[in-house]
């Protein structure tokens, strides 16, 4: 099966979630000084933050598809179940946004992106076992010790919150800088091993 | 008539569907502990219900196009009147989500499946007719058995929502689990029969 | 220049159009009667006639494109000046949905219907230009008697709103009907012309 | 890595971004006379500016990934970069148009235009960079004095929104109007260069 609908089912879900959230950022009506920049610092610094995630994932699902060959039935709900987690972020995202560090948006916001983490690597193990074990698929990726450390980060996060909720924040956004260096690990893979790929 | 538009149309509509019904998933402003999660249990069953759904018909219309080789008028028709039906969904989950397990709402919630369904056997079969009576796709629709089933449970459930409102969600949901299994008829018509397709 | 991004975003467009416009189906909190429903019998109506405009349009488009080889700078700005004017009918839909029968509300829509058809007859005409008098996409165009007809149709439209605002819905849905019928000259311009094109 | 993705992506993007703003033209309920439009009349100015603004940029994005041959990851970043101030515009725009004439919206305005304007720069120069300095692109883009030129007019306006509101209005539109004519330079440069590009 080819992997053109999957990517371009994907691109448009993607598109959306990271446009969306933009509805979160009105000025309320009647201010109009710079005081009214002020009411939307909150929901703008988690714009900014699930802007990167979307990002992110875009990017990363990008590398991914493109040193796949075709996918089958199962990527197809493994790739559907991605995007389920990922459709909660502008929910979550506004709720961070309105109730600004406090315990349960951060965490809950938390728990969005350790489950998107997880989907994510579900995604690829089973891309992985539809290529082969000797893939350049499968060499590329490695240990994928990243996405391992994420979510074990999202998790500490998550129980950090309990002790101050401004943790969590400063574990989100240090997740997304480790993730902002693009996934070299597929092109320098695909480049040592079969080049006709990506 | 080269099916490559129509997809992606239709691929933008559902990515779109699947997206928008999350901006009923709002927390009122000011509520910020756990029993704000209690106000959205309701829409979020909803929402995940109707999730499936709209996947489902993603990757069931993925399956079906992949196994045709070109479109015509009536066709591009017969697809936009599917698309009319499922864009009602975000429709119906909203006020399915804000009254749970009421009569009405779960009933003509019941009636834009039952339309969905009927909309989409009439795209299959004038994509069927088009392509000829021993096409690898008819061969591969067969009688088409699950999804006979399925309009045919759709109405139950619109009968039953009558004797108790909680009955059609038990319905749809299992309705919704006979699809997650992919569309393997397709796939395996096309092996037995015309490889050179999918 | 290729065609190839002009469809992708002028697909991306419409279907985000022809979706937004479900927003404005909301039945209000507490409502769970059949009753309900009544209240949005007129956005409905409205809704199920704008589906039916930019479905037509999207479909023309379809036809259009496909009739043609390639585009200029020109081209992409006469689009864009189409997609301008589609744009505008989620907000005249709301307007006409939520006061029904009135006069401006359904005078206005026949406005944004009127300019429409003018930038599709622009976008028409700078194609076959491009494209040069004895090009099949010229032939299959032929007088264009349709879209003369259909902006006719809008003037008077708006023109008998004066009289009673009732007569511009049985206009608006009867141009509706005259386009359901996919666009047959084009297909038959490029079989008796350049069958190799479309 | 090939460009396909980028560009659909972008396509998203900017189709979502251009269609939300009308959800801004909203005509209260109960107004069903002219005097309704007039309601309407500062949000749809500035839908009309910002609709402009996206489709130059679209127009631009398009053609300069014409001329382009690869992405590589840095690319892919500067590209979302671009992205994220684009996905401001729908919020600004709402600002300026519930708030016409207003000292900080207008400025603010012209800020998101500037840091879009310095975005599509760093995307121009790392395309250059990566296609190398004798390619086509990089002799189609000359030195770029039009959007040089845009930049400084943006912060112009800015600085003259804080002798009169008004001025920024005009300039945004003057800039505007520079980019209507599509850009041409890189149409010439492949003519002249290499033909086998675009």
């Amino acid at each position: 099966m080819s992997k053109g609908r999957l990517e371009a089912f994907s691109d448009g879900v993607l598109a959306i979630l990271i446009t969306i959230m933009v509805l979160d950022l009105r000025i309320p009506r009647g201010a109009s000084d710079l005081a009214a920049l002020q009411i939307v610092w909150s929901p703008f610094l988690a714009y900014v933050l699930s802007f990167l995630y979307i990002g992110i994932y875009w990017n990363n699902h990008h590398h991914l598809l493109q040193a796949s060959r075709s996918v089958n039935g199962k990527i197809l709900w493994a790739n559907l179940y991605l995007l389920f987690w990922l459709s909660l972020i502008p929910a979550v995202t506004g709720w961070m946004g309105q109730e600004p560090f406090r315990l349960w948006p951060s965490a809950i916001y938390g728990v969005v992106l350790f489950m998107s983490g997880v989907a994510y690597s579900i995604l690829q193990a089973s891309l992985v076992k539809h290529h082969g074990k000797d893939s350049p698929l499968q060499r590329a990726m490695g240990a994928d010790a990243k996405g391992k450390l994420s979510i074990a980060l999202y998790a500490l996060a998550i129980a950090l919150a309990f002790v101050n909720p401004k943790i969590p924040y400063v574990l989100y956004f240090a997740v997304a800088l480790i993730w902002l260096i693009p996934d070299s690990r597929i092109e320098r893979g695909l480049e040592g091993g079969n080049s006709g790929i990506a």
